[in-house]
């Protein structure tokens, strides 16, 4: 064509060529399973909303968001969590409703460099239920599903946006500064402790203020209900904090009774969530050899979002999987394989008298439950045909040339020990599958 | 919250709630199974595309297009034929590459009943071979796709866009009315034969040529062969015509090697597909017993599209699930059920002395690979609990009151039988995979 055009993504937005997509996919299926072995069922819902419904009139999410050129108000979805909220309150679906979901997601803003505008969640959700046990299960599932892909060591962090909102009360700054502090509480990771306290000192906290934030965030004790009963005591003059004392006491009971190993949860104060929409417990999931790269999987629970379709208030509780940031987890921990090929079996195909035989062999193959290729390439010599073979590690290798056609055979060579057998065209399929099995 | 906002999906936009989730999902993991059983891989691309890698410049394509408000020029992918073109020429992928995609697509005009904005596609498509194998081997695919679905009679239609170029050479109109032509024979499924003839006298094509274009799509002899042989009598004057009745005779002999009965598949020259970038064999794929809702599986060869991107040409053939009308159909046919419920064991939950035992035997019976809900509702009673489980089908139900908890036990009741065991609390997965297995 006169005027080619880039084949190029645009900037933040990538591809995932078959080497990585097949290793995520394997990823993608541990993760539905596992969400399964729990009960959670799949729901489907669109990428184009209703720009209102990503944004309940909320000016901190619409500047985020992908808007489309029409009059109609359509927009992309950020996350797989408002939309839900938007389908339990106008459905009649039975409560509690546990769902999964996996999707892109999408963040309007400018790119940046190592951040994505369009990537994977993966959440599960129980909407419908207050009780302390669904949030234990969530943090179950967490554990479950990193215990699933084989990740040797990592830690659910678990916060409460009621003990949060004690912290006012507790260090002596105003509630309506609450919010700011605690997204500024929730950069800690990234700018550290001197940074989180240089900007509360430019929101107007005051130093002693910010050494009571200092003394909170730094509580640690030996073990979750240590830890806790400190904080209890801490912040005796907030009831709303002492709510999220006993809650995530509960929460703990619940967390021991599903099996979840006490070396593999803890609390942490310092977890904040930038979502505003969360109301008690919140979640974080680092992995312990690789913790610079942050959460993996993150949630908590929130009240009050179904409300936002004029539902009434509605307990939900949920967390998701940032799958992108896993995978790459994943990988460098060498965790994940990239692969070319999941073929078991290649059959070549080098000469065109042998083309017909070549394809019901194939057919005999597949009919037997192997994955099969034909041979499609360029090269017409056995040699390149089988270090193409070797190369993109297929078990088998199937040989059918002049030669063997006119004795009607097909030599199967075994690429895992280096060893070939002949047989009759017609038994190609059953001794392929005698060879794997 | 004061303004509530409507919990509604966009005009032609739609939710997947469980109950349809569940079957689709196991409609798709067949689909996928297909796919790599002949050895396709897969691959992910973006929901958003750089514009002009969707239009090509194109008009007629444009106009379709959801775009986002930016001056980025983003839009939203229409299908996944045009991204995979992209991939090939932009990356250093080995070919022949073999890839199947699975995701949602855009069509950004206006609502109209029935019709959907945004719907799922199931590709595969075989980039880099020009050899008819590679066209075979997709009709293979479409019909062990089907096979798999269980669909009891379909049929797969093939034509070739080189026969239908040589329509004008045939009926004696000119080259350049050829796409317009096409166009209206396209449509006779929907507008039956006298509306293609009202159309194409519309175009200004004469009654005798009106009355050739009749003659050559009613053309319909005992057998594919049969049919290819009369159409290249009718054609003689047709060089290009000529050409693809050898291409199709070819693909026809590794059609019936990889082992499609005859009468899965026949030449329709009817057949056209709308889409400009086929340059070779077109497929539609109708459900005997339901032709009415139109082709549930197309495709065709387009040896042109990766040279919009300046990769030269590099020859393509591929096929797509309509995901969505496949579905409804399976439905109909009733070849899928609807499900409430994945999980097989319900632990009921109905006093709060016993809910750490009741997360204990929940933990026991997940670690033994029962998928298990806990009961998170708001009824309270054994009774309602248990016709709740009744209706969403577990298979098990396990039940720990205080009576159970005072000597240490559960019972679990099989309702596909309507049995009942007790065990020891700390034997209730073993006992449940006993009465599962």
């Amino acid at each position: 064509m006169a005027n080619s055009i880039k084949p190029e993504t645009a900037a933040g937005i990538k591809d995932y060529l078959p080497e990585e997509m097949i290793p995520r996919q394997q990823m993608m299926d541990k993760i539905r399973k596992t969400m399964e072995l729990f009960g959670f069922v799949p729901l489907g819902t669109p990428v184009l909303e209703r720009e209102e419904v990503l944004t309940g009139g909320d000016p901190d999410f619409s500047k985020q968001i992908f808007r489309i050129k029409s009059s109609e108000g359509l927009a992309l979805r950020f996350d797989l969590t408002v939309p839900l909220a938007r389908v339990v309150a106008g459905n009649p679906v039975s409560r509690p409703f546990k769902r999964y979901q996996v999707g892109p997601v999408f963040r309007g803003e400018s790119p940046q460099f190592g951040r994505y505008r369009e990537f994977f969640q993966f959440d599960a959700d129980t909407v419908g239920s207050d009780s302390p046990m669904s949030d234990a299960e969530i943090i179950a599932v967490m554990y479950s599903t990193l215990k699933a892909l084989e990740v040797p060591k990592f830690t659910v962090r678990v916060n409460s946006r009621k003990i949060l909102n004690g912290l006012a009360a507790y260090a002596g700054f105003r509630n309506s500064m609450s919010a700011d502090v605690l997204r500024v509480i929730d950069k800690l990771d990234k700018i550290g402790w001197d940074g989180v306290a240089g900007e509360l000192e430019e929101k107007g906290l005051e130093r002693p203020q910010i050494e009571a934030v200092k003394k909170f965030i730094d509580l640690r004790a030996s073990s979750p209900r240590e830890t806790l009963r400190a904080v209890g005591e801490l912040m005796s003059n907030s009831p709303i904090a002492q709510e999220g004392v006993a809650n995530l006491m509960a929460i703990a009971d619940f967390v021991d009774a599903l099996g979840v190993p006490a070396d593999y949860w803890t609390i942490d104060l310092s977890i904040a969530r930038g979502l505003s929409y969360y109301t008690g417990a919140v979640f974080e999931t680092t992995l312990d050899e690789m913790s610079s790269i942050g959460s993996v999987f993150s949630g908590g629970r929130y009240d009050d979002l179904v409300d936002r379709f004029g539902a009434g208030i509605v307990p939900a509780v949920g967390a998701s999987v940032g799958v992108d940031r896993l995978f790459a987890a994943l990988e460098k921990l060498g965790l994940l394989k990239k692969q070319q090929a999941t073929a078991e079996a290649l059959v070549l195909n080098f000469d065109k008298s042998c083309e017909v035989a070549v394809n019901k062999a194939t057919a005999s193959l597949r009919q037997a439950g192997i994955r099969t290729e034909i041979y499609f390439g360029k090269e017409n010599t056995l040699k390149a045909q089988l270090s193409y073979a070797v190369s993109r590690e297929y078990r088998l290798v199937v040989i059918i040339g002049p030669r063997e056609l006119a004795t009607g055979t097909a030599q199967i060579r075994d690429l895992s020990n280096r060893t070939q057998k002949e047989t009759p065209l017609g038994s190609v399929g059953q001794l392929a599958s005698e060879i794997i099995k």
